[in-house]
């Protein structure tokens, strides 16, 4: 199964007062994550958009375990694979290394929307494409 | 049971190019909104932080489904409650309802930390204090 | 002139380590401020948008003196007005007060643009609708 | 002069719903290149601030022109200098390219602020110490 590794700076911007991260810039990290998986197979998020003619890959449920804060200045490194995929949408899983330690978990379900043609604005589910299977499998 | 409910309004740059909310930011609404219910019982973060010598009230786990996006310019409803209270965590539930409907429903679990005098700049959970739980059983 | 006057609670997660508000978040409030005088003479952005058929109004030019800190749990009262107007562009001033203090003054330039038939996804600027004049005049 | 150059991939979180980086964004990356320069010349932000017993270097201008946005996906650099110290603050330059053509240009005004013993919590201006200058000019 193909996982991308991707090494983060921890910001001085990201922090809160506690000196710690704020914790919704780790889902932020994370999302940043899974836009790099899916380059990793040829579709950064403009081409994903593109290709398949999808209005995003937005979330219908998001998680995180936090173990161990890190503080501005620290490099963690994020693992992240898909590890389920549905009809309509898929897994996708994080796990944030402080060194060899776990420092957060993340969970994300997604779902592979076009635009709704019935409502201007609107988007609906629509069934993943088997060329972007057959990507992952080859990965 | 104490419920808080605030009305957000849905910024233009809380949203993403498929212009809905980018859900990091509706975690980061939920934050305000836990910090909302302690000051309905008399203390605002500052008071709080002070009040109990505590560094914060840290996630252990934070989660979200997303039923329903929504756009900018959106006023949202944000109900907010503290359903369990542990020794030293706590959990707290937020409906953000888009008129009658559920748009966005998330859960944290805190914890209770103190400053932990054995490591500079560490923290470690303490036990909630009772004068906080009579506040919000009295509410 | 029309001013408009909000008040914004800072937030915990709109500060920084140093336990004051991290100075990007002064653009978004004040960002959020120009929203709402165009929301005063009865244009809210999604309205501004479609009425006018505009892709949005973004900046040029964007400049803030910072004076005071604001810490978490502040209210801070920001008074917005628009000094100037051009053919396609106008000027944006905020106030940001705590209290009689002045603590942030922020500068804005920004263009009126509509969608450039010629490229797609492309933006370009277009003369200020005299509708919006008179708004503005009326209010 | 020292010139620290850095490479940001604009994020889908960083874009608003016209699909370009939401203004506010770009100065957290010159926040984030700020921290860079210093961390060129052997000081970390957490070392910049225990080394020298600061609070942090927090701006009293901060100023950016837009010149061409930016969409996510785009790799963008930013180059970053130095270019004028006081007794106790200095300026920030910072030159977004897009390729061969500048799209943003920013501009800070920094002061060196220690912890103020009169006041808890406060902060004062202090003055530059001069190992830093000697590190800046063996840079």
């Amino acid at each position: 199964m193909l996982t991308v590794t991707r090494t983060v700076r921890i910001e001085w911007g990201d922090c809160d007062p506690a000196g710690i991260v704020y914790f919704p810039r780790y889902f932020e990290y994370f999302d940043q994550c899974t836009a790099r998986i899916f380059e990793a197979v040829g579709y950064p998020k403009p081409a994903l958009l593109e290709a398949f003619d999808i209005a995003g890959v937005p979330l219908v449920d998001a998680r995180a375990n936090f173990r161990l804060p890190s503080k501005f200045g620290d490099d963690v490194v994020i693992h992240t694979t898909i590890p389920e995929w549905s009809r309509s949408s898929f897994k996708v899983h994080h796990r944030l290394m402080k060194g060899d330690e776990l420092g957060v978990e993340g969970f994300e379900t997604r779902v592979w929307v076009g635009h709704d043609p019935t409502r201007p604005g609107g988007i609906r589910a629509k069934p993943l494409p088997q060329e972007l299977f057959e990507r992952f499998r080859d990965a």
